[in-house]
């Protein structure tokens, strides 16, 4: 069964401990079995997920980590068995490379809740080797794990919506909040709340962008459309605005106190939670009884799904609004993204950044 | 607008204070208004709230208070405007005695969220006078919070129908959860947990009861008809059965840990809750993330759907295993009740309790 190509080389950044300092690393490129295509990365966003991973937030890291699962590139080589994709479309990858292709998340279009989905880094594939994401200049994936980027997105704004994007179009289309006219909260303005914005308002919602800090209205208002604005930190504010929402969108990756925001939400609203928060959420009960709340959890979305919020993407003219940086910033940029010092998503211009080295 | 009457008393016990000490006690009953309706009390169940309430566990008690919101009883007098109600008609009495009659929970027959809704007890009528339930020989109610009892309920067992069973009844059809074969979890077996094994097995479910000891296993079986039995303490059995079900109903009044549970439900899963716990909840976020699964939250339910309730309830032969008490003995039952020692529901027979008097 061996190859007669000899073995090729993928050169991206990786972190080799908690530090997550990232730093130029070589690794073997996976060979290109028939249900695989491989990739020439051109962008690849960096989430604040991918941080939390490169330091050991979670406790489960695997090192050396090449991270990164907002990519955008071209098909440089296709499985013998590949017949979706050819050499020179332009393609992406987001969080999951593999499932089981068997269970009922599998079979029933839902893949990224199977409960042996492979994430694209920080995991290893049947052969024991591990996942390495984006921050390469090449990546092998199994076909059924990538998805086509329409024509009219720009390839660099678009790599966000693999992950950013699709967290929040999957719940929008699942819990029904695209009833225009309805009122949504976007709890959080950073590369994911940004994106909600955005997204509700082409589905003809009100939008309330909530945020700790006044600072960010002018900006949410006028170049993110939202309808309005509200200042967490202001009790009389917040207690007029009681009941008055039908969504919230809540993307905030760090601690936080549900309580706060739970009665802003009217009868059978929901409260959505997407962010992989790294310590427990509280809230008391009367929150979610009187009211009939719910707070839900979702995980990005399914391969179909993405397929159909790039195109809906590309119908709308949605984009992801990112700052481009080369592999040479990436350690800055980790550092300005964990004080949230983003307009809202980095993405690493991986061809520049190797033609510059 | 004075009434020709002259003022009539009711003899009910109420508590006095945070002690929760229950004793007797007589209070002027109100005029019966033209939408109002006079009921004699037969019978009134003990729900959990009624011991938090007696107590002041919610900080927000007033005294004297007579409990009691799980009432059967008959119609002594009806106001000149009701229709719906003849006097020695057998009725029911819940958890709320008045709403707004305007809002969007009203209109659309969901007024126990009603943020203007009146409790049955420990709350004030537009006039200042305090309402006060159902531990009392005499109720005056507005006939839009009265229903009617079918012919087939034994009156004693129907009683706890007006609040455990509606608390069960409500989010069962709210959520979907009525599709036979789907797996539903019952954590926690008091008056309303056994409600919740009755009303599931009727909706066709397959029913696991969830304990935190074997020692409810035979009964859970053999009596309430659960499929299966499942001890929380151990943790090879909860590992399991991880992803087994598809709705999990909680019924447990006091803080519990979420994260022990969430994890037993599958994709989509529910896990609704139904207990006022006087503590905060907690949950870690890819217990819900990861599955998509929601924590809901429901209140007892709306007139209709009570009314809805005890018909099924009467066409299905589900009612309440109670132990029935009188008033001599009521503060030992409420002490037993703080021990969970009563299967399932103490009810109050009223009239026995004044004959004995």
């Amino acid at each position: 069964m061996g190859s007669l190509e000899s073995p090729r080389t993928a050169h991206g950044w990786a972190a080799h401990d908690g530090s997550g300092i990232l730093s130029p690393y070589e690794f073997p490129l996976r060979e290109v079995d028939p249900d695989s295509v491989e990739i020439k990365v051109l962008y690849c966003g960096i989430c604040h997920t991918d941080l939390h991973q490169l330091k050991n937030d979670y406790g489960m890291s695997r090192y050396p980590m090449v991270a990164g699962h907002e990519v955008v590139g071209t098909v440089t080589k296709v499985g013998a068995g590949v017949e979706r994709f050819k050499v020179g479309d332009c393609v992406g990858v987001g969080c999951i490379v593999g499932s089981c292709q068997d269970c009922n998340a599998c079979t029933g279009d839902m893949e990224q809740y199977c409960s042996k989905k492979r994430w694209t880094y920080n995991d290893v594939f049947p052969d024991g080797e591990p996942t390495q994401g984006g921050f390469a200049d090449l990546m092998v994936v199994d076909q059924r794990f990538v998805v086509t980027i329409p024509e009219g997105l720009s390839l660099d704004a678009a790599a966000p919506l693999l992950c950013a994007g699709i967290t929040v179009y999957s719940p929008m289309k699942h819990f029904g909040m695209t009833e225009p006219g309805k009122k949504c909260g976007i709890l959080g303005l950073g590369g994911v709340g940004h994106m909600g914005v955005k997204f509700a308002k082409a589905f003809g919602l009100h939008v309330t962008v909530i945020s700790t800090s006044r600072s960010k209205e002018k900006e949410a208002r006028e170049v993110l459309g939202a309808d309005d604005f509200l200042v967490s930190t202001d009790p009389e504010q917040m207690a007029a605005a009681a009941q008055s929402l039908d969504y919230i969108l809540d993307t905030i990756p760090a601690p936080h106190p549900l309580d706060m925001y739970l009665p802003l939400l009217g009868m059978n609203g929901k409260f959505i939670l997407l962010g992989v928060v790294p310590a427990p959420l509280q809230f008391v009960a009367p929150n979610i009884l009187l009211g009939r709340r719910m707070i839900a959890g979702s995980f990005v979305g399914s391969m179909k799904e993405t397929q159909e919020m790039l195109e809906f993407s590309a119908e709308k003219k949605i984009e992801c609004m990112i700052e481009t940086v080369t592999f040479d910033y990436i350690n800055e940029a980790m550092k300005r993204l964990e004080k949230n010092d983003v307009r809202y998503r980095f993405v690493i211009d991986v061809e520049k950044s190797n033609k510059s080295a």
